[in-house]
């Protein structure tokens, strides 16, 4: 996850178009994996050069091609040559510090979004992106990483459920950006899960909560993160959804608007996570600060109690010769009992005021 | 009432267009509630199974269907078949978590928003999500539970009062959504009196008000439930207002342009509730740690008062042998003359310095 | 004044149209004010029936009714019917919880805003609602209560100052509504008097300022008043001027510019009013806190200066059987000493210091 | 500088476009300047009456008639018929509590803004009204006091200093503006050395700082209030910026295009001085709690060291008859050791946690 | 780096266009840089005098003219004579006090935007500022002082890397603008490092920390810099993308599409960075009222033990004659015991109330 920016240098003085993969190479190998159908026949496979796609090209049929990992620049570039793909496109699919976007280059329809993950163990988000091409009866798809979250979607295409195997290219890259939003539901109900089990830690337990400031934080940059991430998801899908792209078809125009719906939703979520963490965070300080109010308190009646005590018993040590109290037989038990009545009075009074 | 996303992972992975009941099934039976008229007749009756619908169909009159409980798909998929209603609709009446809105289908106007009820036990906002699709002659609507928002309707269809017997079927759904939207302002005469006595309570008892805290963050957490839920509405009343849509006719027009106002004045009473619940928020906190502050001052004086008299009384404490005063005879006296006017002293002094 | 919605069970569930009138009856008896003019002639009479009116219409002079209180739904029915009023319209009328707005109803134009008043006793705002029926060569006006900022005009009439009597019954409507803006002045001025001697309280006078607190909120809540009823006038006169009204002649246009120029600098106002509010807010905490800070500085340095003396004197109160200097002649007056000597040093480090 | 509404009452009931001068007058005598030119010839005098310059109307020459001072409302009212100008561009220009904005009445171009001025004295921002009506070959100023703003601008007439010889009355408009925008970048950089002088002051001396607290509220209505006169100036410099008035010529839009330039630059400034002098406060705040908390904590550490040892010399200052350290006598040096250790002890244990 | 006005004196007066140098001077000497440019050929070379580039004009070439300083006016006013320069655009060029804006002359487009460097030495941001005038054939570049940033586009000139050989003037601007924004980056990158490096130091070590309030100060200055400066860029961008410049040919529109995307994340970047100083502002707070509340806790709980210990020495101290206790062998020892054993009971007290 990073909010700050990484990898400039690399870019730096390079010229627009330019090829360089920015940021750690993410995967081990290169994965290609090649999908081509139509309404009646599926071909599936794991390919291992790029040449083995070329030769379906110009086929009636939808052809799908994943690679998963971006540092392979040869073959991307191998790739976008066979497609005709500009080069700023290209440039943007090896760089993976994009902001989600849709570029309609005329020939090819680009859309960039990032795909998030829960990470479990470090309990925080983490982004890969997600790279569509969509062309005409070609749909190219870019990850930083291996991932399943397009798998449902394979599923769909193999067992033909609705209309996947009806439609062209266009539904197929309108499913895939769905199938990535979707995803997002499912990372905001994790974050939702950890703002509320903060939310139960602050409001019942009083005890040690040494890291509690931490983790408050940790879910505000997390919200802070998601909020740049997905915020101009918002804003792609709406423009998805105004149309006007010469690559989409009138028949999964009414897709594109609930996928704008569910960006809707997604952004909304998230900005009511915000002010829901940013309300805990509130409600946090006021109960520490009560807290230590209340210590304090208690130790300053305590203080206030003994001190007038102190003082009887300051006056009785005092070394006057002649001090008739002293030496009758009930002196003693007469201040004790003046401290007992005084300690009860302030007792009392202290009560009566609401303070213990 | 949740802020946050649930049952994310029930959807996860399925087609766009597929009929996946998600969350808590909130009734135990469907019931189905069917009412057809015209300007001289009606006829209403409970039914057992969609079916009995059906044959009333193509006729000139409103057919009003109303289903209460979304959780059984086959009988919702029938009705959806019978009245060509598009797989993206039919998606979304039987997800609960929609995002008020208006999808015009073409055939079908689709509106979604959602019933908002108070409820007294736990002094919160419930609310429940309540579809209504506009067709040809016809309006169906699906409500999350049994609710009792849509009895002036049916009983101002039975008296003929107004003019719901005189205008269609987009009157019918017009006067459904005014009924929900009205239900909004009694929602918020309940939360704007919960606001106005925790102001009460805030501002005149001054004793322990442990919960306090917990109840500000509630109501703060409703507003900002409401602010979530009832802003698309706004949106959505003013697309309707805005017009351009085939289900809608002329007549209807003023109605909606009255129900988009209504839809503004509950908007800007939750961004003034809002406002109202973060000045009491303020409030408090000053009037806790004025409160803190003031036990404090109190203590401290009381402290200093003292702390000079027991430094008298330790001086004479002392075992030196040779100390004149504690030989006199007026020593001891003397001595404790000297500790109040040392108390008086102070005392005045503090006055003087507005301190008590 | 109320931020807080009222009344909403009285109208829910009644048709839209109905005429329901909701909220406190404010005055005791309807009072109807009937004005007739033309650049030659003037007709004014209080009449008891609206009926009275009616034998007047379709004379090509401009009529003005204006009717003082809203709970004789009947009378109001009446004059609806004789001028063909939209029931919406009349709706809105009798319902005083109107936002400000503009509706163009064809026949009519329909402007419902708040005449505002200051409560010199309660020291707070208070609104009444005030409706503006413009017709063909009428105008109907719909006043809460009875109230004297329409006199200015009618004197304007009856003397036949500017050109109110030159032209039409649009520009009787400006002048009304334009009237109710100048009284916003006089209100502001009010309020902005209030910020000032609060602010000057906060400022100098540093004594016991108990109710401070309470004024400030009820401030506050007076601009958020404010706020939530004049942002929708400056909405409604951008809305007036933008034209396109039928019912308003092009040489009435500069007059609601003007009108529109005054409802910014309204609103405006109380933008500023708002900061101010909150500017004062934040002063008054930042010195009550330093007000408190100064006493727990001087009565912790007054401990901390007693702190040392009493050990002095603790030391020379130990029973131990040999202590040389209880024995010397100068062994009190050495011990007097030293404390005397310890108290100054620390005064001069606590000076040095800059505590004191 | 009012941030308040004042003089309403004056005006309060009057018709629109009535003459009175409300506020304070600000200038002793009336005065009137006169500027007549062309390519080659110029006149300039000061007149006694407003009639001396009407002779010269109707000459294909550019007149500015300069007035400073508002009071006599009726050598304006001559004016104001001898132009032609419209009621309501004369109610406003006596009336100095304008939003700066342009109104286009046709026949003549209206623009009010405020003269800004540093009054070094009270070290505050003061504003003067400031008038300008474009007119076919005409300029009408009028400010409300003497001020030598203009100047300039004369200046440049005289000597033949870049286009303004050349041009219209138009491009004589914009060189006012033009100047009087300038003067509130002189104004801003007054303002910009306030905030540093208190940046410096807050960062460095950490002393007795008895008006800071008053300086930074006082910077802040500084801000506020330029805030609320500025902003307009932007919306009304793009308001001439796009165009479309009748009185403005092709070749004087570019020079138009660089005031709204400077305009939005200006309202930046005070944007981001806004911020500034918010983030002094907050920082102001965090070094006097910094301070306090010092304070503080060096005294309750000295209490903390000063208690046990008092709690030892109590302990032997008990009376037991049996107590048998007391007969030794190493005794009272063993119990001062067992003292100076322990105040080693606390002070090694104290420092160690970083508390001294 | 600066936020507030300066220089504002020096041009006030002056008649627009007029040819003033604002500011201190950056450089000793003007560096007159000169490449010119087809697809086969180039040459490259210093000039001492502009007069050296003007034979070149004229020919189908990309002429570029790189003038580092801006104090010699007559040099650049010899330029601007030459190539036909509006005077407002020269002047905006020798004022470095620039918005970041762009201008349409016609036959010119002026486009001025910041370069920024990260001052190590200082740890802050710089900005000089820089203008291209893009013109028919020929570049024009102007920069505050000496700086590298344009040498990549030189580098990429000089060896033919990417289109830039083959376009025209357009490019070359386009190419220079995306250098200056690319050098935006990794001026965010380093203050993002900053960002991180303070907040490690805020959640890690918890010792004297005395600077950091000046390093957030000083981040929160930088970053409302950049907000100032980098915002209008944006604008600026999107300004180019929308077209309509009569100087920018249809195949370098993609290119400022891509430009106008990389000003957007950086704009978003500083939104960023901005929330994430405001956060690290808040948790450095909170954590120093901890630490401060940690110290006060213990310290109070420290004399809330020894209290009562004290306060039963001092009954013992007491001079009764009577007081039957100190008569006894074991009186001693076991007013030690009840000591420790309150003692005790304090701690045991105290830790199951969870405060130590």
């Amino acid at each position: 996850m990073n909010l700050t920016v990484k990898g400039s240098a690399q870019r730096y003085g390079q010229h627009p178009g330019s090829l360089i993969h920015v940021g750690p190479q993410r995967v081990e190998a290169i994965r290609i994996r090649f999908i081509d159908y139509d309404r009646k026949d599926l071909e599936e496979r794991d390919v291992e050069t790029v040449d083995e796609c070329f030769p379906l090209r110009g086929r009636p049929t939808v052809s799908w091609i994943n690679v998963d990992g971006l540092h392979d620049v040869a073959l991307i570039s191998r790739l976008a040559k066979e497609f005709g793909l500009h080069p700023l496109l290209v440039e943007d699919v090896v760089n993976p510090n994009q902001r989600a976007k849709v570029d309609d280059f005329g020939e090819q329809l680009y859309v960039v979004v990032k795909m998030l993950r829960w990470n479990e163990e470090a309990r925080r988000v983490e982004g890969d992106q997600f790279s569509v091409v969509l062309g005409d009866g070609f749909v190219l798809t870019f990850q930083e990483c291996y991932g399943d979250v397009l798998e449902p979607v394979r599923e769909r295409i193999r067992k033909k459920v609705g209309r996947i195997r009806k439609l062209g290219s266009d539904y197929l890259a309108y499913a895939l950006l769905d199938a990535v939003v979707d995803g997002y539901f499912v990372v905001l109900e994790r974050v939702g899960e950890q703002i509320e089990a903060l939310e139960d830690r602050i409001m019942t337990i009083r005890g040690g909560q040494g890291d509690l400031l931490e983790r408050i934080h940790a879910l505000r940059r997390d919200v802070t993160y998601l909020r740049k991430l997905l915020g101009p998801v918002r804003e792609l899908a709406a423009e998805l959804e105004r149309g006007g792209n010469s690559r989409i078809t009138e028949e999964v125009m009414p897709y594109l608007r609930d996928l704008s719906d569910h960006a809707i939703r997604v952004d909304e979520h998230v900005a009511s996570y915000r002010e829901l963490v940013s309300g805990l965070q509130d409600v946090h300080l006021v109960l520490m600060s009560n807290k230590m109010n209340e210590i304090m308190k208690v130790l300053t009646i305590f203080a206030a109690i003994f001190i007038p005590l102190t003082f009887i018993a300051g006056i009785y040590g005092m070394n006057f010769d002649y001090m008739p109290e002293t030496k009758l037989a009930w002196g003693y038990p007469a201040a004790l009992g003046a401290m007992v009545l005084t300690a009860a009075g302030l007792l009392f009074f202290f009560r009566r005021k609401g303070w213990i």
